[in-house]
């Protein structure tokens, strides 16, 4: 899935990711109304309401870019029908060969880990069949229990040929309270990084490896560190745009090849309508002000990157 | 719920925690013949199947215990099907005035923490409507990304007076790997206690705060420290039995009022048909099994209390 994912890049020429992470404010009212009417004022018609939400953005983006990252807990906040919004996205993205990155950020002990990784990107056997829960093309996963709690994830990313990235330094304005401290002279997230690489050569793609690592948009000087210690792990960049993160910030998380990291926005593509430079499309619209966001993340990064 | 919890620990004298992770290997041969009976060897069937395996272990079990762990892992693995399984679960232990902490070590930036939040301990507004989605009495927290990851939790843990159980020393071999390292002459796992009993005094029941802890069986002198380090939060304590602690090993994990932890068993508990000292109740009576581990965990932990 790391091959399929650095050619999809190559071939749009778009190392972005659209962070597929409804909410009820960025909803519009004509897509709410609907299902309003036909399910009440209910959990199962947001379900509904955030799916078409989500098809309207991917019919109008998946010709564009590689790969979205739909975030659980969006779906999660509107429990099993939210979740079942989730599941239907995941595979609408996959018929339109979207790579799709589960941002799940789970991780436990060995046992629970290996259950989270069948859920998320293996297969369940029941009696003589076989089902897979989510079956997303890659998962991001929290490193503070260790190789232990990682490493199921990667056994069945070995099987499935499938991904992960692991929390590495978090985009968020506390992230540094325990990824910042200092371990023998280099920060926590250094360590983290390093076992990510470490990680990483077990199960290698033809360029990169399947285990990948999340570092912040807003964190440009740690960012530039951590590419050097996880040459061959792409990098999945959350902060940019809404978080603060612009396009020059980002030079330092890509390798020479051009390649090695994907940036992921996501309010600022699926809720483009309601910023001012986009709101002459309307909310009516607002699939065609995503895709004028995505066009425009384009070519930021490509200025940024030259 | 802090309070009903400690209330609840002292009417059952029974500082004990019951972990409903249910896999296809636990489950009774009787039970899953009977919903691939009804559904076939299918997802359904399997929900159906973990739920009625729960509810035996519920109904036989509910009485002497104050509060159950689903891990939500194991449903996750089943798909929709498993989560609405982990859903019937939670509603029917709140049925049985069980208090119910749902394992799930979320933990993201600020506003995902919150959607995390809200699916799990809160609500959400829909139109007019206000709907729960999962509507446990405490969850799990992974603090790996600092304060703002974990306040979103407090603040819902405020308005709906639930609570919470960060993760601070995890009780997995290699839990070490980044929770030991020293900062400023303090391993991690301190450093993260101290977040805790700080975090933890925001919000405080009667004698307790809402903000509890988790830290391992497995590492008993840790448990000490940590004691120490955080008089004020619960700990909740996984690693008893399958995992390798003992009763003996847990007696410094409490306060001098005997309260302050409660002590996880699942594999125990929930399959201990399956194991020799048990075996004599047999797959049929699998619920009577769990009942006498119970009765026999409890002994263990007032002999070790003494």
């Amino acid at each position: 899935m790391i091959n399929k994912l650095v050619a999809k890049i190559k071939k749009t020429e778009a190392p972005i990711v659209v962070g597929l992470d409804p909410t009820l404010k960025f909803i519009p009212e004509h897509i709410l109304k609907k299902a309003y009417a036909e399910y009440g004022e209910t959990l199962k018609a947001v379900g509904e309401a955030v799916w078409q939400y989500n098809k309207g953005i991917i019919d109008n983006t998946y010709d564009l870019i590689p790969a979205v990252k739909p975030q659980i807990a969006m779906y999660e906040q509107f429990g099993i029908e939210g979740l079942i919004a989730y599941q239907k996205t995941v595979e609408y993205c996959k018929e339109k060969d979207l790579v799709v990155i589960g941002d799940i950020k789970r991780g436990d002990i060995g046992s629970t880990s290996t259950a989270y990784a069948i859920g998320h990107l293996g297969k369940v056997k029941v009696g003589s069949n076989e089902y897979r829960g989510f079956d997303t093309d890659f998962v991001t996963v929290n490193p503070y229990l260790g190789s232990d709690g990682v490493n199921p994830f990667i056994d069945v990313c070995k099987e499935e040929k499938k991904g992960i990235f692991v929390l590495v330094k978090t985009s968020n304005p506390s992230s540094g309270e325990f990824q910042d401290r200092i371990i023998d002279g280099k920060p926590l997230y250094e360590w983290v990084g390093e076992k990510v690489d470490e990680w990483g050569k077990q199960c290698m793609g033809d360029d990169y490896s399947y285990v990948g690592a999340v570092v912040g948009a807003t964190y440009p000087e740690m960012g530039k560190v951590l590419r050097k210690v996880m040459p061959k792990s792409y990098i999945l960049v959350p902060g940019y745009g809404a978080q603060g993160g612009t396009g020059k910030d980002l030079v330092h998380f890509f390798n020479e090849d051009g390649l090695g990291a994907i940036v992921n926005s996501s309010r600022g593509i699926i809720a483009a309508y309601q910023q001012e430079k986009y709101a002459k499309y309307g909310a009516l619209n607002y699939a065609d002000a995503s895709r004028a966001a995505v066009v425009d993340m384009i070519d930021d990064l490509k200025n940024a990157l030259k």
